[in-house]
């Protein structure tokens, strides 16, 4: 691992918006540095997950935010708004939040953006919203000059109620965890197309919202879900570094169970980008005790969006932090993305 | 008044972010056009509020959000993170939501942004909560490569319980309009400091939160507190002509009660910029009925944020929806912005 960065001489780098260890340090050491703690009792910003978690009357208040900077704003399988809307709709739903109260959205934009794409955009949201049955209430508008901002930028925040809270660091040794369908197509769809590898059509964004088929999977087993995180910025290997070391446990992939599209594969060459570290941006990991896996998998198959959900790991007490890759032939370590690779992917 | 431009084939300009004529209508022609109408008995996008309100139980839910793009990021008297705490929990004071709740803070960096700069925003952002009496509970943090985004945007969303909301539509004919305090100080201190007129020190910005302020006004006076709205882009003139054309009255403003720091007029001599067109983001404008404007009066200034406070006009039933300024000598119509003077002042 690279020596710690000076963050207080130094420079904000790429590595440092893409989902890794850069992101959290800069996140830790400088963004909630001498922060108050939140009221007791809360899930504040010092726990660092999909969002925060505000006790109202016998209720969880759920609040969470989400910048979006990707390029291209268009892109096979989505566009930047169906991705803002998914986004935000999955982060309250990996809090266990699947009932989006309310959305908000800010839009930048660069002097001289097509107002077509505008509206393109507009119907795009309005369209993830009825799919995911929300909706935005409030927004704002701001223009910077040609040359000031790449294009345009979207930022929503979104709050939810909700009876229970499930955590990005509930498991234990013997959890089995859970992917509710392919890895790395958001990321790789966005490359190849930035790339312009050709692949188009057959290798699109995942990008969805995901609160019906969680709401499904807490149905099937409410206390058997223990943590769910979704895997954006640097893919599955960010998503359960965190969830391992939060969480105390070593986290063992069976490398023959991750579902993995052939095109997705063959992109990850060419590119040598590790699906492992490619963002998703309509899946989910969820992380469930034995005795419910059955149940939990049955009500993601039995959903559209969770057709291809399959057990892919369990959870061990060596090596609390870690991720293992079991590739059938020996054990590897997971890296963890730094992620310079993968700039603007949501 | 110009032709309206063509949004469909179009091109988005800055006038587009300037808060006065032509961003209502790229918000009612393109980015609102066909949402469904949200909830009954809320207050949604349509309204063009400062924020939504959604009803819980037997209590409003206030939501709003807000994007700061101001250039540059440290000004005379203030700083972005101090403007987007600000902002935000004046949108929902606007809404008469006095108590925020909760608020969130997208980070949008550029590449090669110092981190000492990102470690003052922060701290600037933790003095704004504590004076506001809320706090950041969730956040996230992007980062665009070098020339990709001009150093780093803010986007805060809040949240706050009210029991009742105060809209920017409530004036009827005999209403009396109440400022808080001097006007054009943020706007006319930034355009002084990008353009280094020397008059710094002497011109600063008015940023600060006025949930407080704003409380004291309707405790003093809860059912005579009738519209509100802080005069934030295209300034007095725009948030006189919203509250004007949302309320159909006409309001009439006496030039010589307009609180005008001296610098204030200096430079916007020198810049060419109207008072009453440049950015507030430390007042309120407040509607009162005439029987209750002496206690609001009193109870404002009171209060340090409200001690020049003036009583500066009245509505009318005559030309709804215009602005109309009492020199002393005469009368004539104030114009409604079109803001390319002010790029990126908030």
């Amino acid at each position: 691992m690279s020596p710690l960065p000076s963050m207080m001489t130094g420079k904000i780098g790429l590595k440092h918006g893409a989902g890794g260890r850069a992101m959290r340090e800069l996140i830790r050491d400088i963004i909630l540095k001498e922060a108050q703690p939140l009221r007791p009792g809360s899930v504040g910003p010092d726990a660092m997950d999909d969002g925060a978690a505000l006790r109202v009357g016998d209720q969880w208040l759920v609040i969470t935010t989400d910048s979006y900077v990707i390029n291209p704003p268009f892109f096979p399988g989505g566009d930047i708004g169906r991705l803002a809307v998914s986004g935000t709709v999955n982060d309250l739903a990996m809090m266990g939040a699947t009932e989006p109260f309310a959305l908000t959205c800010g839009i930048i934009i660069e002097e001289g953006f097509a107002a077509a794409d505008l509206e393109r955009i507009r119907d795009s949201m309005q369209a993830a919203c009825r799919e995911a049955r929300t909706e935005i209430v409030t927004g704002d508008t701001k223009v910077m000059g040609n040359g000031e901002l790449d294009g345009i930028v979207l930022n929503t925040a979104g709050i939810a109620f909700s009876r229970r809270i499930v955590s990005d660091r509930g498991l234990r040794p013997g959890d089995r965890i859970v992917i509710t369908g392919t890895i790395g197509d958001h990321g790789l769809a966005v490359m190849a197309h930035r790339h312009q590898l050709g692949f188009e059509g057959a290798l699109e964004s995942d990008v969805a919202p995901l609160n019906d088929l969680v709401a499904a999977a807490l149905e099937a087993a409410a206390d058997g879900v223990v943590a769910m995180k979704d895997p954006t910025r640097g893919g599955l290997a960010s998503a359960l570094h965190e969830m391992a070391a939060k969480s105390g446990v070593g986290v063992v992939l069976d490398e023959g169970k991750l579902p993995l599209r052939d095109q997705v594969r063959a992109a990850s060459e060419l590119l040598g980008i590790d699906p492992l570290h490619a963002a998703n941006e309509g899946k989910a990991v969820i992380g469930v005790r034995p005795e419910a896996v059955d149940a939990v998998l049955a009500a993601l198959r039995a959903h559209p969006l969770g057709i291809e959900a399959e057990v892919i790991g369990s959870c061990v007490e060596e090596r609390p932090g870690f991720v293992i890759l079991d590739t059938g032939f020996g054990r590897r370590l997971v890296s963890e993305p730094e992620g310079e690779l993968l700039p603007r992917i949501c």
